[in-house]
């Protein structure tokens, strides 16, 4: 299983290089998917969590919070949030500030959701990383609610196991199957330093096509 | 009528979910309409205008302002244009740096239009808020044309009637019947009082399910 | 044909303007291509690659990037790249950091994509002008191909012939037909200063229905 | 509470237009929602199912499809299963032959879901009105679940609640509110009187101009 | 001017080859728009209307159909109804059994409307030729309303002037602009000819590769 | 290697199913792929061809159909074209009457393209099934060019692999990949007769519950 401090030296656009070259070409998330803060950089392991529609509010006497509450209370340090809300969806932001706050006192990594975010100001003073569908005010309560966590989901058109690595930068999220961890790490930390000599000689002002020829690298 | 400077300690989040809890749960425009400075709020009163598409140019010795000009030269301090393109358009911007430099002698408060926006460098400059569709360069003459005037419009999926009080921030757009506004207002002013309570529990590591069940608050 | 250096006084705005007036009004891409960097202006000529989606890896010893790197090596000063990838395309990103690097070796002026783009933060620091359909870590190996060059094409929704002027900024992307070039340029120059007196009459607090009748710009 | 039977004289523009005179405009479910057969109607009482998507199989010995059975088995005379995918669902087909078959042998009148259909051919072989938001072969199991029955939901756009009278024809569905269903059936017969006799007029080459004047309908 | 008579041996494709083969590439409409009969054929000139929308009911006294109403009452034989709602829009159903009754009548020859239709059942059994973005039953009225007539318009994307050949059939309809009429016209009948010969060939089995060497049609 | 006489008892829903419980569950064309004809059946083995758009007319003594030539006049009997046009594509119908008439004269089974298709009636009543993503006047000349075929594509959202096994009904297109053919096969007829026992039985009125206990197929 990776260290995950070593991936800090790595970004979205190798890993999805790497996975490629691997036939894994479905891991990257689509580019609806953005990040609150274009500095910030997510890696942690998956923990996710699936809504379904609802078009009514709740009984009296319900919590229609209470699986997202055992999720994100249930949260270990490095963990990502993973909210699956078959997005792009304009309807429900079903992250914001509070459990945004709950994740930073937890050690959470960051939060990856397909539907709306809100609270963006706060969210982004606090500096924790949050990758979205979009921005909007919309409460989940009686529109959506999260039905089961820590399942196999769909996010921003990829799918997502609990416990795989999530990697985000402002090039998109890519999402490493456990099976694939260890070489894709690995491969995608010679990718860095293979790209870093292609890029000297290109300032230099080679043809492209002879670094391409000596480096094969693009 | 709610006095407008005390929502400036409001956000759209918080009035979202206020009038979510009256019942009036279709308050949010669609997450399409970005501002163009996040860090702006808008509050103020609509004045709307309604476009119908045009494929052809004005006739000579027509002016295919007519309506627009007369809107913005009637604005009143604390007004908000409220543009109707039956957006998101992306023919049309009918938002512009010569408008709004009107605006900002006339004391309105911003605009909202799900059509597009231009001149952009310059509005940021002025720091006037303009929450939009998009941004793109083409004008309406020959594309579009103002027909009327504080008639009750649809703008970013969400009724505005001329007078009603409209809210933006970087979360978003809400628009808050007249009928509930008083309400609104004074419940979001205790909600925000709430959240404080909410997010300094959060912040020393209390549970998320002891602080919802105390506080009843996420 | 128009000196370069002139164009930096002028906006995409004024320039559709101008295009408008003279019947082009099909000049301006659509509001999904989006600036890398909102301070950037963006001046050149066109150099068009047309790619085609494939589904496959490349045989063995194929070089895929082979039309690619020959369109980047032959690239003069002054010259903008035009990737057409029928976009929106949220399935490639055919422009990244190595590219960007190379481009500045040969003093090209910038890239403009109706497909995604990666490596932007290190796009970003190099201040290289980049307009793009969005933001993606994918690849294009096994995914699509530049398979012509300097071939008339279509990005953004606007059609692009090799060598036509490519104007880009906050506002947008617009493209200059050859064979309006000069008057286009000419007439826009002009109403830039005729917009200034607009601004400073508006700022004064005149009404703008007597600036629009005396100066006729809106 | 309406004879269902009178409601055969009744079709889906005069009863949109009925509720339309009584300010109830949100009735009509979008166009994507079609009819398998144009010339079979659907009058009935809703009886609603709620789907979520899923990602993963089922686990073993859970049976996936255990509130859909209970639902069907469930039904009564006159009852019309309404589906909600959240549509239009490109991704499954809860419908099929041997749930219609089920239907039929019940007396259920019709099925309307705004996610896909399939078993088409057998279907229109029974003459069981269902109208739905496409065609296609995909099996729910592993792809959505239906998690609760009897509930408000929304399908096609607009909010369905158990028991509301459901009406379809080759024009679309239209859903009426139990509280405006009797003002509602008596006014579209007594509109579709008037029809007739503007037919008449305009067939006998009476202006348009007149028969409005004369008739009020159009 | 074309003898429309001449024009019911044509076909759309037919046609639409032919104004591509003189540079005229934008005058099929978009593939939306269908006929509600496939077996009908529309031939005739265009009669136009445009649509606004509309947010609100009309005032007390004001008739909401005034200019359609003045359209279809001033149809000629041969006429063909061309109402642009700038779409596809699911919003409104411009057209309907009343207004055909009206437009048979009058001899007119069809309808063409991006936007939807109702009373489809009638309209078919009329075997009046009507093509559309759709089938709904929600009426103009609160909706939208008809502003201009007899202007230049866009509908199913393609630029349509008063008076112009608009034709119709199950491939799609296109629109033939009055300078190129009697070039396409003429020029469509003999394709058709060289069409029966390659036909005939490839049915005797002959090489594809064979027929358009020697015929120069596909 | 399938005999596809056998085949015709199948239908598409039947062999969905049985893709999906090997875990193939991405074999079935996204919805907006519908026949031309609902009552024919279509099977065969994919023959591809791959498209990529082009934005200006062939060059002189160019032909600009030499692939799709030389992959029809090569079709061998049971071969199914399948033309991938990065669909649903408006822009293109690659298919037509003169096409249709090469296949039948060389037995080849039909035709699947995500692009449109035009000649509609014809085609129809040489009863050659023909599956498109829409209907549509315009030539590819000048807008797209087939540049390889034989390869693997992407047609209706589906991988699709030269030699596969395609399969067409009314409820859409799902592809048999080559190294589970025999086994699907196989179940699928297995499972076909297991379906009639469930729809006697519902016939007679039995509890959906109950035939599902007992037979396990819904």
């Amino acid at each position: 299983m990776a260290d995950l401090s070593t991936l800090s030296a790595l970004n979205a656009a190798v890993l999805s290089d790497t996975l490629d070259s691997l036939g894994l070409m479905r891991q990257a998330m689509k580019p609806f998917m953005r990040p609150l803060d274009d500095a910030l950089q997510l890696v942690g392991r998956a923990r996710t969590g699936l809504y379904m529609p609802v078009y009514a509010q709740p009984a009296a006497g319900e919590n229609p919070y209470e699986v997202e509450i055992a999720l994100v209370d249930d949260l270990q340090p490095g963990d990502v949030v993973v909210l699956a809300c078959d997005g792009p969806s304009e309807r429900i932001a079903p992250w914001g500030e509070l459990l945004s706050t709950a994740c930073v006192a937890r050690g959470a990594a960051g939060c990856v959701t397909d539907g709306l975010v809100r609270d963006v100001r706060q969210i982004r003073e606090m500096r924790f990383p949050v990758f979205c569908g979009g921005i909007g005010p919309l409460d989940t309560k009686g529109r959506a609610r999260m039905v089961e966590r820590d399942v196999p989901v769909q996010c921003g058109g990829v799918a997502v196991h609990p416990g795989e690595l999530v990697f985000g930068d402002v090039d998109g999220v890519v999402v490493i199957p456990r099976e694939a961890e260890a070489e894709v790490v690995q491969r995608a930390l010679e990718k860095v330093a293979g790209e870093n000599q292609s890029r000297d000689a290109l300032r230099r002002g080679e043809k492209l096509g002879d670094v391409f020829r000596r480096l094969g690298i693009l």
